[in-house]
């Protein structure tokens, strides 16, 4: 009998053959100094002891670090690496790619200052508590990747407790651009968002935030399911999150699977990991709308939907119409921290999709229902509609 | 009777007319991408899908979270603002200047990237456990501006439970220097640190941490006092600290005040924010040394203390010999991060020191016990010497 080698660290060449490998290698962010230290007189600017003159002056006049320090325009990525990807729950320290690519993110595409913050804790008490106590150090908190439901319970404390923004990409950056991208749809096809029923298929973090913003923007009915079937009042077992949605969803009382569902529904919103058969999509209404976003496997194959439905969109960049939330969350905090807000409301969301999708104008088609990633147009739009809104909305402080 | 005005915020341009609120007005770092991120290929691999698969490997294999994130490469450097330079506790938002610039002397000294954090708890209990949660993010953890005694407890817990560089800069960034300029002090005057008796006035972080690295590399004795006086065993009400300090010094059973003991010492350490009178230092004994440290205004002015002591410091860069933290914690962590060293030790410290010292060399002189912050020679020099000594230690993990 001979025994198996132990377990051998991989080689990083062998990594490197990987070009999201060689990428990666050394990380993909890095701090710099935005002034000089070139000699003594600028050291006693910088640091001591001319920064004792602006820490005293911050000290007696708190609102001052919004002008004198990075502060005002840092925001911090937090994750607990519970729901990464499509990976699951790897943990803090494999979370930290993610978590630089979305700073990266949030500074080429709309020059927001971001670091990465990996925690290594899951209780909600616990998350709630840490972020808090890091906030003085940030001008915002973008959640991300964290399951549900704590993600919910975590935001909504965070929102309350904290006086800067705190918004849960994986919620409210996907159901902008999905309102966005559902706008275009309808206009496409001369229809209001009221005319529409729709099928959401999962009730996890975007789930739940997508059926809220579309509920919010006036669908006519939506039914959503998670891995049990569709969601009704009087389903057992429910948790608060859920028995809230069956309340304000699902008029029709549909029970079943999401597929049951399909039949004549206008709009389905893949959101679940799982497949819906081509058959299903066949028995939508006419001029049917369908995202299946789920990523890199999307619900149904666009090429399928695409025999059945008028418009479909999925979250892969080599299908048209990719819903990214790269095309919300740099122009919404971009936008609130402009205008320094307090806080990010819906109609600062709301806002920011009628932007998105105002990007499309003229040129909208079955094809282009939302604007590509790279479009120079979506972030300063964004920002624009967001900063503005703050404003109407009175949690502007700038 | 009229009615006073509100108080009003002030006018930021009339802040400006200070250079140091000039230069740091809207902050002094800045977080940059160091990958490309021009097209839809870059984004596929700095972001999803190919980060997935870099997830997917630090979740196999931990270890290469060291390779293909930043985390090696980043440290936190944290306060709790409860004592800011000379202004004590003023809080977290009023401590950002500091820590920023902080974050910035990192950069410039030695291309350490770090980032401020500014914590809103002071308990021990919550800074231990919220740093903890965020070590997944950073390679190293520079404590700073903790106010005494908690700062000792807060270190030592937090290097106990993790495995990354802990390293409370107030503490051990002075002793390292100081201990260096002591080094060539006792050698111009033909000296070991054997032959020297020493007054260390102040008990506090950095009064603490130089004595207990006086006491590691042989000083013959040193007296410490506190603000009630000298420090010695069975003086009543002592917390555990100076208790463990009172068994290990003034073993001449000194009382009395800083001055009392001046009388024949050798060399006194100022780093008490009180004043030495001129005529108490004219009690020393020949070839007197004089590290009056406090800033802006030492224990007693230079030029005083010139007039009787062999070799003056301050932590001033308007006079010669300025002891400053610059000096050590950018190499000490840069060699620390290099080598990937899971603490730093005390030996890292001491050949910190000894590099630094040396780096002065055939020049010394009683204007020159230290090398300039901007000396380019001093951040290489202790980088080396703090990696090749981790390797030695066997902390290395590279």
């Amino acid at each position: 009998m001979t025994t198996s080698p132990a377990p051998s660290t991989p080689s990083l060449d062998a990594l490197d053959a990987d070009p999201a490998f060689a990428l990666h290698r050394g990380g993909k962010l890095e701090v710099r100094s935005s002034v000089p230290v070139r000699d003594a007189d600028d050291l006693s600017l910088a640091y001591t002891p001319g920064v004792a003159r602006v820490c005293s002056a911050i000290a007696d006049t708190p609102a001052l670090a919004a002008d004198y320090t990075w502060v005002s325009r840092v925001v911090a990525v937090v994750s607990d690496g519970t729901a990464v990807l499509g990976l699951g729950d790897i943990g803090p320290a494999a979370a930290m790619p993610v978590m630089e690519g979305k700073a990266l993110l949030f500074k080429e595409f709309a020059g927001v200052d971001a670091v990465p913050i990996c925690l290594d804790c899951t209780g909600v008490e616990e998350l709630v508590e840490t972020v808090a106590r890091l906030a003085p150090s940030f001008g915002g908190i973008n959640l991300e990747d964290i399951s549900a439901p704590r993600c919910f319970e975590v935001e909504d404390r965070l929102r309350e407790r904290l006086d800067i923004p705190v918004f849960h990409d994986d919620q409210h950056g996907t159901a902008i651009v999905v309102l966005a991208a559902l706008q275009n749809a309808a206009r496409l096809t001369g229809r209001s968002l009221g005319d529409l029923r729709a099928v959401v298929a999962g009730a996890g973090a975007s789930g739940v935030a997508v059926t809220r913003i579309l509920l919010n923007a006036g669908i006519g009915d939506i039914a959503v399911a998670d891995s049990k079937g569709l969601i009704h009042e009087g389903r057992a077992g429910l948790n608060s999150v859920k028995t809230a949605l069956a309340a304000d969803t699902n008029r029709a009382g549909l029970r079943g699977t999401t597929e049951d569902a399909l039949a004549g529904a206008d709009v389905f919103i893949g959101l679940s990991g799982s497949t819906v058969a081509e058959q299903s999509i066949a028995t939508m209404a006419a001029d049917s709308i369908v995202f299946a976003l789920s990523n890199p496997t999307p619900e149904v194959h666009p090429d399928a939907a695409r025999r059945h439905a008028r418009v479909v969109a999925t979250g892969r960049s080599d299908f048209p119409n990719q819903i990214n939330n790269v095309l919300a969350f740099p122009g919404v905090f971009r936008g609130a921290l402009d205008v320094r807000a307090g806080t990010i409301t819906e109609n600062m969301k709301v806002a920011a999709a009628d932007a998105l999708a105002a990007v499309v104008g003229d040129a909208l088609s079955a094809d282009y229902v939302i604007p590509s990633p790279f479009d120079k147009r979506v972030a300063p739009a964004v920002t624009a509609a967001v900063a503005t809104q703050a404003r109407h909305d009175g949690v502007a402080r700038a």
